[in-house]
């Protein structure tokens, strides 16, 4: 059977196995203040090009996005995302679970337009009965998008300067942000990143960890008892040193970014090989994940040999399925792949 | 340097990071959909004597806590618990975020009493005011508590009786339950909490594991859509595998209770060794946790050869310090803490 | 100086007034426990047809709707309304608040399609992921809808068949029901509502009372300690007396209907002048709402000399402007702004 | 029958009800932009000396509580509340459903004591795992106490510097205050609450209003977008001129402090007979509010002629009853029952 169903179905880069391994049985300090997580925060501010960094790991997505969410924004305030967001749909409403409204913005292969946000916040300070309505008080996008799709670095641009001209933080969600930035096609660096975003985090889960994300506020700036906030939610581990261990060995090297170009590049392998097979693709992606469409017969034999993704109904003969690479793809794995579909 | 600060200031038990290590390029569906969360599943119902248990794997204690009480509760409950239990004073207020009230009783040496919850039960329900008030919903209660004592066999009956009798849910948090069960000392075993409980966990994060607590609901009867609410507060990991991997290996050949011996006989040790030099105990415990009497000037000296954990202020000369022992504390760390002592 | 800006600018009908003062001086007991709350219950039940109803009294509509929906969503659900809903945009964020997602719907003209509904019913279903997501359950729709308009009978019939067959309730936001009954054009009874839904509210505020909603769920069914949930929404009036009298006032002799039709009287006089004064309408309606598309010129004018309420921009040289009439317009008013305008 | 069983059974003050008919057709804006709104800001600004003070009317009390409490909390933050203050136990957990969690305190007669706030503050500041707690954000208290007890100005003093040394709110539930300063025997002025307090609001509901409580922010400071929050947590009227009218009135020529005084006679008139007549009381008071001890079987007789309220049972053969006196007891009221009982 060959995998391409996610990039979660594997466990860890190996290189993280074996710094577990090695640093055992250090005996350090609980909830994040061990060495490992200092050296991590230091490699990531590196990284970032923003030395004045507060970073913190935590175990999961969701709760990054509820947790960051929640400690930035007042009681009357809403966050702006695309309709396709992961927040406004695949988190369990977990951001509404603390009290706060997504307030949906239109999609466009999973991103948001500046000129839209635009008018959203111009409507909004506008509007004679605004005091009765919930407050923009953030923009929430995800970076690579939940289609594979990239912010450009003018896009991002745009929206951080009217962001700012609002005042209002922006917050990237980065599940995936390794295989953004490992793109050749993308202009958009991590120091721009940082640069041009309030709050970010820098995704472990489907980038070879084991689990855990880097939450980055890159000028200072974490909210007021951040940690009792993350506490709160949750999502600060005991034994911390499980994501301090990791992170540091994911930015020891390059190897993040060594990972998820590999994922990036059996991923522009397979779509090369698709596309000469006559594959109509669903959405044109530069990421690790690959949305195609296939005839439904065709997908039930695939099904006996390649688990893939079920994305969603093309037409009744019709499917979109989603292929996804990821540190552990093999060429030999893409080869065999292209040669049954 | 000797550590005995806490249970959390190493990884994990050695066969966890091996078997982490050869699972690494299985390829399993995520979100607890794997192999190894399957079998670890039904060890644990052997383990509990429970064939219908509903099992969860949660990252966590504050999270697993919190998950569980939010989702067994009506919006119109609150949840009893002793004024010490760590849900009432250490998880920063997770459980009233999300909106749940919690019922203080008065706590003996952590436990609560039966005839107080009785008589606490009894008063809201004679009160003609009632509908005013908070309904209790659930109780909640730890073992081994967080001053490390242990509930009987009989005071757990007893607790258990009258929750059936007002029909409401007993929750043990058993962030350490592996070192109740392998006191000695302790009449109760994981089948007799499992008879006698509603919803419990064993905790791993505190007993071996890198991470994570499995969430047990011994009758079948886990919440309607429990898995939606595990992740709406975002502790679902992706890689479910982590925590299956890990609670398979701990309940393989009976080496979560080995650990826990492990733990509380070098407790016996040195709990032995401090008797014997004449050391007063702000509490007497049976489990991997010794709460001592030091003077001052003592503490300061002992501080630069062991690391112990602060626990409160006896007198204006003395100072009650915390020594945990656990999965990794040897014979020769009691021997040097003994001499040094 | 003229007003149509809204239908709460002015007091109550003076037959509640009348009725305050007259039981004034009876002491009764507090918090809905009162003779009048329980007349006004009986007299509605016997307006709606629904015998075992039960009947609560809420102070006000933003209120009423958290109320009703935090009671009867469980934590993994949500609740369908259109996006202009009023409980989507203009009540401040209370739903989410009370921890539930709103699941924004299409709109025509303030109106959800049973069609749309029964498809995103049907594409959560059908998702591989809903466990991920929020799970419907419960429809929102108000009657008349923010724009003024009016669902038909086959339309409610629809809708009503759709929840049923999926076991949601169906709830509307009647904060100006009386319009609409009391519309020649409707063919929506007070029992064909209590039939359709599953729990409602008959909007006092709006339509003649000095505040207060009769929330009403018609075959019994109040959630478990609704009225817990309605104190803890700070909904539960100390005197409970003042909205029973209102509402017994209101539903003795017809009174609740004979105001609300004086205001579609009015209401349908100023639209015929209107119309044969060639003002263009933004959307047609037959309740006491209108919304007419003036000349900015025009409208600035009018403005010393008439309060309307702002509606929206129509283009850079017209507003789209509302006037409402309610139980106390006379016809003379709406005379001497036809002479105005 | 005799009515002695709350001061909220009867309606409002005679003339409420007139301000309410005379202003009746007067057509005014709604959400409290009303001219009596602002007048009766303007009159509770001078009965308060505060010139400065944000002032807004919400309909009842825990409403009150809940949206204050809410507004000026940070998420990680509690307040403290003796445990039997209102929003401890009688307010349906709506504090905690906003998410927040009380901090109880001892009571003495219903009062907390500065010394134990002042230790409680310096125990959280002191506790090296502080961040893992709830952090101290604001202090409750209620005047008069639900026991009807009366904290001194020296007493207020003292917490109220405290709370200024920590930099927390004081904020003072006053849902009976006009009892609380229509007493001779208190030495606490609506002046010194305002200088000492952050926010109190002034009782109307229980003192001669049909519903209604002032919040008042003393020195401006009414957190940002209050009227959002007051809007999501259901306490906005539409028709915020009932709220405005009625404390426009009460704030007129002293009826506020009049109607208290009246109950506070008649309340004294009946505690000097009861004491007569040799009743024991449960807790000396000087408010409206009178704990006496009754044999069961003189309660049994009493019931079929006086309504009081049942407060808990004293022994096997006893019960502590309370008699309120309000605006509307006549000193004929008093002389009936004391021929009674």
């Amino acid at each position: 059977m060959l995998h391409f169903e996610s990039d979660y179905i594997q466990g860890a880069h190996p290189a993280i196995l074996e710094a577990l391994a090695k640093t055992n049985f250090v005996a350090q300090s609980g909830y994040g203040a061990d060495c490992w997580c200092e050296s991590a925060k230091e490699k990531i501010r590196t990284a970032c090009d923003a030395p004045d960094a507060d970073i913190f790991f935590l175990v999961g997505g969701t709760q990054a996005n509820a947790t960051v969410i929640d400690s930035m924004l007042y009681k009357y305030e809403g966050v702006f995302a695309a309709v396709t967001g992961h927040i406004n749909g695949h988190e369990a409403g977990a951001v509404e679970a603390a009290g706060i409204k997504v307030l949906p913005l239109p999609q466009h292969e999973g991103k948001i337009f500046a000129a839209e946000l635009s008018d959203a916040l111009q409507t909004y300070h506008a509007d004679d009965n605004r005091e009765h309505m919930i407050r923009p008080g953030m923009v929430y996008i995800s970076h690579p998008t939940e289609y594979g799709t990239l912010y450009t670095k003018q896009e991002l641009e745009d929206i951080s300067k009217i962001c700012r001209s609002y005042n209002i933080p922006l917050f990237m969600d980065g599940a995936r942000l390794g295989y953004a930035i490992a793109c050749p096609e993308s202009d958009l660096t991590l120091p721009d990143i940082a640069a041009l975003c309030d709050v970010f985090y820098i995704g472990g889960t489907k980038c070879g960890a084991l689990c855990g994300e880097a939450v980055v506020f890159p000028r200072h700036g974490a909210p007021a008892h951040f940690f009792t906030l993350v506490k709160q939610h949750g999502a600060l581990l005991a034994k911390g040193r499980l994501l301090g261990v990791q992170f540091d060995t994911l930015f020891t090297d390059n190897l993040y970014f060594d990972i998820c170009s590999n994922a990036v590049r059996t991923a522009q392998m397979l779509r090369a090989g698709l596309r000469e097979k006559g594959y109509p693709f669903f959405i044109e992606t530069v990421t690790n994940q690959i949305f195609v469409v296939v005839e439904n017969r065709k997908l039930q034999e695939l099904n006996t040999r390649v688990c893939s993704g079920f994305w969603e109904k093309a037409d009744d003969n019709h499917t979109v399925i989603r292929f996804a690479t990821s540190w552990a793809t093999t060429e030999e794995d893409v080869k065999a792949l292209l040669e049954i579909i």
